[in-house]
């Protein structure tokens, strides 16, 4: 069978997660939490399937939930979406981003990604028969940043799509108001689409606001922003998360949404919603990260990493030049199989494997288990 | 923005059923049941909730219940697939059939589509960049079947996949073993995939067996087989099918499947795999539904509906050009807001539109609700 897409493997998040089952590490690889969710999150979705919310919901995803995601956005960013025509519910943020890359993109046309990259992108792109143009974000002292004059040079007629991601995987950056207003000049004028992956957009720390696109009308005009319930709830595996964007984009999406999954689950769809109708738990997510990165970076002081700064998401990469010359996928699978700590090397988010030296943690963990990390990282 | 599937409308699902709520109709058009699934099955989802299954599972599917499929098609079909490398757990059928196309349809490749046909098939050949080479069914005394002379007369050199649906949406029919030699025939010696939409497999009636295509060795070599528990387990809205395929299919369903939704959600999964573990529910079935289509037929004897034979799924298609000579649509309508039952047109399952004066009923119902839209039926 010719392939649709032969550079692809296994995802490095299954691969590191099964390498550090087998080794007996510590899974600071794949990001997810290891602690539970809030037992009332459980309670609502089992009262959603006792009440036989079991059947297919509306193709857009269940009007309670629409409306809870509207009211949300609404009250943190002050865009109004409309319930019926701008939001569509998708098993999971990976659902939504491909297929926004699917619905947009023809063959040919050139989609704008901002590397160290989530994995899925270009394989969505290509899949489309899109072209990824790369552009390289930098580092400097302060961490990670997007080289907008880059970004700006990489237009040409064919662009239809620029992908951002704020807060950043894996680098834990976080784009700022005069980010926006960079990415602003450049697709004012043209008919440049916006894709805006902000699934980690309740774990900003230090006091900073989230950069959400839905907060800059002239961006939001354009733009598909996606999130994930999996991430702010601590239940990655509900594959539960949505598009906004609006009505004229989003008629695009659903065209492609609905044979693509057609809906989404019903019950957890209630539950959510139930749920949210507290806003404490996102309210309280960056306070509740922020003290854990803060544990975490602290356990690395003294040690032989070097610390990037982590402004956003629940990942820490890290520098260890001064530990090893390896490769980043080699000193990752050494970290796991030998210190018992498995990371996740950052040069699987660059399409030619560039490497830096780098590697990610996630610190998305009970208190002890990033204690039990820490005393291994130490010793090193 | 221009459209990637320009063709494509709401779904006539989703039409239908909005309709049926705005003119307060029975609703016999969408296929779902309006029954509550079993508690023991909602208490498995809710036990592995509780017991903190709620992150990723595996990218191919929680163990447990790639074992429970497994054992299940071994047992009923005599096939055995490999756990580990031949089956991936999907986020309903509708992602397995689109990703299935996705992953191994090329632009230029030809797709052999037999119509009617579910409405995902075409517009995923299309955004794969394929071609779909349409082959009506015939019509006769005994129903709807497959021609497959002009199968066989639609393959040419392009020719990638031919997708087989059984038993059939809409038409209730179900393939014989008669026509899977037919098609064994045809593909043999050739490189041509198969997709067999096996969805609706364990609704087959009067005794006779489902003819999976995991019976047929030579034919399982090359296919992917799809199918549903919504269907199955009477909970169309959880959202949770598999694909089965020979390891090498396997390898680029899952390459498309970890970008295209990554995983499938994690309690439900449990759930349902901790449900299999008693075959009962889905051996009872034919004798389940086939009692309610034998109640729905009775009911529509003696009216001015003709009734097309009903071997299999849980539609019943029937003949109404005693009682007008709209259009198929036309008279669905007519049938929601006039006469408040809902009904599908099989004209939707035609590229064309193709009219046959014939509409689609779901006898997925509880009895009172058969009975009523019976009373209504038989005053035309
Ligand atoms: C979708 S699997 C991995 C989770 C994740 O987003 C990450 O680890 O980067
Ligand atoms: C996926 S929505 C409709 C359910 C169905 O398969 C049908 O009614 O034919």
């Amino acid at each position: 069978l010719n392939s649709r897409l032969p550079a692809v493997g296994t995802t490095v998040f299954s691969r590191m997660s099964a390498l550090a089952v087998q080794a007996q590490a510590v899974n600071l690889g794949q990001g997810f939490p290891d602690f539970a969710c809030e037992r009332s999150l459980i309670q609502a979705v089992n009262e959603a399937m006792q009440a036989d919310f079991n059947q297919y919901p509306m193709m857009s995803g269940a009007p309670v939930l629409r409306q809870a995601i509207v009211a949300k956005i609404a009250s943190l960013y002050g865009h109004q979406y409309d319930v019926e025509r701008e939001i569509t519910v998708t098993a999971g943020a990976t659902q939504a981003l491909t297929t926004t890359i699917l619905c947009c993109v023809h063959p040919g046309d050139e989609v704008i990604v901002i590397e160290p990259t989530y994995d899925s992108y270009v394989p969505a792109i290509t899949l489309s028969g899109g072209v990824p143009v790369l552009v390289q974000m930098e580092t400097g002292a302060s961490g990670y940043s997007v080289p907008w004059a880059k970004v700006a040079a990489a237009v040409t007629p064919r662009t239809r799509l620029i992908i951002i991601n704020t807060p950043h995987n894996p680098t834990g950056s976080v784009l700022r108001a005069s980010d926006l207003q960079a990415l602003a000049d450049i697709v004012r004028g043209t008919d440049i689409l916006l894709l805006s992956d902000e699934v980690y957009e309740h774990m900003v720390y230090d006091g900073a606001r989230h950069e959400s696109v839905c907060r800059y009308a002239e961006l939001a005009a354009r733009a598909f922003v996606v999130s994930s319930f999996g991430k702010t709830y601590h239940v990655t595996g509900w594959k539960v998360g949505y598009v906004a964007a609006p009505a004229s984009l989003m008629a695009e999406f659903r065209k492609v949404h609905q044979y693509n999954v057609f809906t989404v689950n019903t019950p957890m769809q209630h539950g959510i919603a139930a749920y949210m109708a507290d806003p404490r738990p996102y309210l309280e997510l960056p306070a509740f990260y922020q003290r854990k990165r803060d544990l975490f970076r602290a356990g690395l002081q003294g040690s032989r990493f070097e610390l990037l700064p982590a402004d956003g998401t629940y990942f820490q990469c890290v520098r260890y030049d001064r530990i090893s010359q390896q490769t980043e996928a080699e000193f990752a699978e050494w970290l796991t199989t030998e210190i018992k700590v498995a990371a996740i090397p950052v040069s699987a988010f660059y399409q030619q494997g560039k490497e830096s030296g780098i590697v990610r943690f996630c610190f998305a963990k009970q208190d002890e288990t990033l204690t039990l990390a820490l005393e291994r990282l130490q010793k090193i």
